[in-house]
């Protein structure tokens, strides 16, 4: 039975409670929050402080809060004997060199509160200040997911990266062209079928491979018409997409 | 039963065919392709003409083809009788005018040859020359799919130019994630749980409030960190798409 005490309560310390919660070989034994304000998405089984100086002794201190604090916090614990770990794409393993043990359980997903997740699926990267240290993280992760990878820091950055292209950025492509929908009275349902291909295709075919369109097609009157039915911020976009997308695919592949 | 010639062979044509087979109020009675190349494709059951002239009888004669040649193929078919569609999302009406009757089916949807699409759930798009013409489109249209929409020339053009946004772009972001991993040995299936929860995300939760990652946040150390890290035709659109971003979300939100 590995005992934590989860510091946070975003969108990924709420998941994270919820999928502790359900683990058998986990107890999740406290959260710590400075707020009430999300206090309704977890469990009351699980005792909440508002305290740092109130968490109990547990075998992990998982740190689920934005980056700019992470550092900060692990200083605040760096005298408890447990595992102080966080989940950070882009925070380095060493901002929680205070810990006597440490390490990083970063999981590539986007989270929100209202969605459901299996994280039995979801990939986990993980780093570790000592070998003893990545046992008792390996332990913790592989209970959570089927899906585990030891990635250091370095490489967790770029893989933290990649995955801003693959979500954030597709997601914001999806909120122009909501933003277009509107504009143009136009139900944003009508794209949906499209959005949720476009997602699935990507599984099965390289994206490279998937891309259709004007850009790939080098149709260069097409191009023209549409970056001209856009407004400045959206055509700024469209028109050096458009042509990233075209240099990559020879002209006339058909 | 409505009788359709096809006139075309690529990714729309293939799947267009598939559809119009399955369903038991339309026949399929020819198919039109200039080679050979995606015979395998299409059921043995069709007959195939290489040749235009020689285009039998048809209530409907579908036309998915490129977008630059489907003025020049709907005037080589003007004297038919038959109701004349293509299907872009970027051509106007008016550029089938040399028929008797004629009409557009725009598919809102990304067609790969190899994957199995639900036609039901396609939105069409649907524009006509008369009422008449208007009623023998939305009888095709409605037996292949539940979601039949009449919008004209000017909205469909903001509508095709929204699922660029929607979907080549997206798929473009995809891309670019994937060339990323691959620069830095990290395996492409690492980000493909990500994906596929992105994509299914916005079907229920706009993506305005999907948004995540260190743009919303107005994280600069991230931000600058990363667009450092990218060589510079990813970084330019690193830039451009994390101030898109940005200023769509004010600072200090959470």
């Amino acid at each position: 039975m590995i005992r934590v005490v989860l510091i946070g309560s975003g969108n990924v310390a709420v998941h994270l409670a919820k999928a502790l919660e359900k683990t058998e070989s986990i107890r999740l034994v406290q959260y710590f929050s400075r707020t009430d304000r999300n206090k309704h998405y977890f469990s009351e089984n699980i005792p909440h402080t508002k305290d740092m100086v109130s968490l109990v002794e547990a075998d992990v201190y998982l740190i689920a809060i934005r980056d700019e604090a992470i550092e900060e916090v692990a200083s605040q614990i760096s005298d408890r004997k447990g595992l102080v770990l966080h989940t950070s794409g882009s925070i380095s393993l060493k901002s929680l060199r205070s810990a006597k043990r440490y390490g990083v359980l970063y999981p590539v997903q986007t989270f929100s509160k209202d969605r459901e997740l299996d994280w039995k699926k979801i990939p986990l990267a993980l780093e570790a200040s000592s070998p003893d240290a990545m046992a008792l993280l390996r332990e913790l992760a592989s209970s959570l997911s089927d899906r585990v990878y030891e990635i250091d820091s370095v490489r967790r950055k770029k893989l933290h990266l990649s995955a801003v292209f693959a979500n954030n950025f597709s997601n914001h492509m999806f909120a122009l062209a909501e933003e277009l929908c509107q504009e143009n009275q136009l139900d944003f349902e009508l794209l949906k079928p499209l959005i949720s291909e476009t997602g699935k295709k990507v599984i099965s075919i390289p994206p490279e491979e998937a891309q259709t369109g004007p850009a790939r097609r080098h149709d260069y009157t097409v191009l023209e018409e549409q970056a001209n039915e856009l407004n400045r911020d959206k055509k700024v976009i469209y028109e050096m997409l458009s042509q990233s997308i075209s240099s990559r695919y020879p002209k006339n592949e058909t």
